[in-house]
């Protein structure tokens, strides 16, 4: 599964409701991926297209992270090589699933928001010196590894995060250049300054490249000031909903 | 453990063998909590002390890699609770140590030199859209936790990072100024600028710290250009060590 099939299925689905055209199509992180691929590969679908916090194509870096969330979501025997009966696991939990999750959530924050959010707290019925002792930090990667697991399907999520993997808007084209050349809608890209899954370079690419081959008018690229990390484009609406809104309006 | 407790067994086998004063600790990463350790805790013993790639107190972003990691050592029925068998370990493999591991690889790259590294290049002899075909930064994080678990002990790691992640130079005094205040000696503080691990900031605040206590004279900050990431400090030697040639000359 790749990003241009769940695309395509989104249009199958527009079209058997009778959804023929959009007005915009919005997305971040792998939906900004969905809507770069919209603008790419369905020029003439949408007239504008919103892409938060996302990329062109995946770097190793966000690779790595998936990676390591993938691993411990195979290597746990609660996988049975994915024969497992997911009422076992709302039941017994999964904790390599859980662990695989926390890595994650690393990935969607950032040194400063894990600071502003947690310090150095301490859980407080633990003891500093006992080894597994917590702090408020932990708690919470546990907390929301658990949960993860109550409601995501394991198998589900190494098809999710291997699409993100090989995401790759260049696949079938000869550049980045060349790729970009289908599109002929608006394009406005938003980049989180503290992103260190999807970095503001990845975004800031899409720009000049898309300026390289005369469609300057097509494009506007934010960097929104944020130090919460990659989850911004989820939390800090604040900071950029007037850009969506101007760009819906325009 | 605490890093005191390293830095008092250091302190006891040099006074077994003779050893009550130097003329310089250095250290990086936990090497260089000890060495900002030895310059408070024991403040006549070394006339210098280089710190590379380090911070006063470990930071939540830190200790969420490192959370990761240890849980994917515990959760592995590998671990037994802390009862293995490391002959079983070295035949067998311990997939979440391993796991555990490449959590940390990502902390101590950055995304510049994955992307340098690696790029997007994949595995030869893997297919693309196979669910588990590999990236060659998977290669690479497969190779290095695999082999990690063959001459580590995964008890050791546990205590290891805990003492890590308890680090904190300002435990017994009212404030990192009044625990810096205990300093007598030169301290070089050497950051790398793409360390993500412990940020320039973080050393840049021991600077500081010194320059309000009024011992501007006895510290010297250089960060360092590099994109490497934390592991710069084990790496880029040569942009860095016409520092420590010079501070050990000084």
């Amino acid at each position: 599964i790749t990003i241009s099939d769940m695309v395509k299925a989104q249009r199958i689905l527009f079209d058997r409701i009778g959804i023929h055209h959009a007005h915009a199509v919005i997305g971040g992180s792998m939906g900004g991926m969905q809507a770069l691929c919209f603008a790419i590969e369905h020029p003439n679908f949408a007239k504008k297209h919103i892409i938060l916090a996302s990329t062109y194509a995946t770097q190793p870096w966000a690779i790595a992270f998936n990676k390591v969330a993938r691993e411990a979501v195979i290597k746990d025997p609660a996988f049975g090589g994915g024969y497992y009966d997911p009422q076992v696991i709302r039941e017994n939990g999964f904790p390599g699933f859980a662990t695989g999750r926390m890595c994650g959530h690393i990935s969607y924050l950032s040194p400063w928001s894990m600071q502003e959010k947690f310090g150095r707290e301490y859980v407080e019925t633990d003891g500093l010196y006992e080894l597994f002792g917590k702090f408020q930090v932990e708690r919470y990667l546990d907390y929301n590894g658990m949960n993860f697991v109550q409601w995501f399907d394991p198998l589900s999520f190494l098809y999710i995060t291997k699409a993100i993997n090989i995401f790759d808007a260049t696949r079938n084209y000869d550049s980045l250049e060349d790729s970009l050349g289908r599109i002929n809608s608006q394009i406005y890209l938003l980049a989180f300054k503290s992103d260190l899954l999807f970095l503001p370079e990845e975004m800031k690419c899409i720009e000049e490249r898309l300026h390289n081959i005369g469609k300057k008018d097509l494009v506007t690229y934010h960097a929104i000031d944020s130090t919460y990390g990659h989850d911004a484009f989820l939390v800090e609406l604040d900071k950029f909903s007037h850009h969506i809104a101007q760009a819906l309006e325009e």
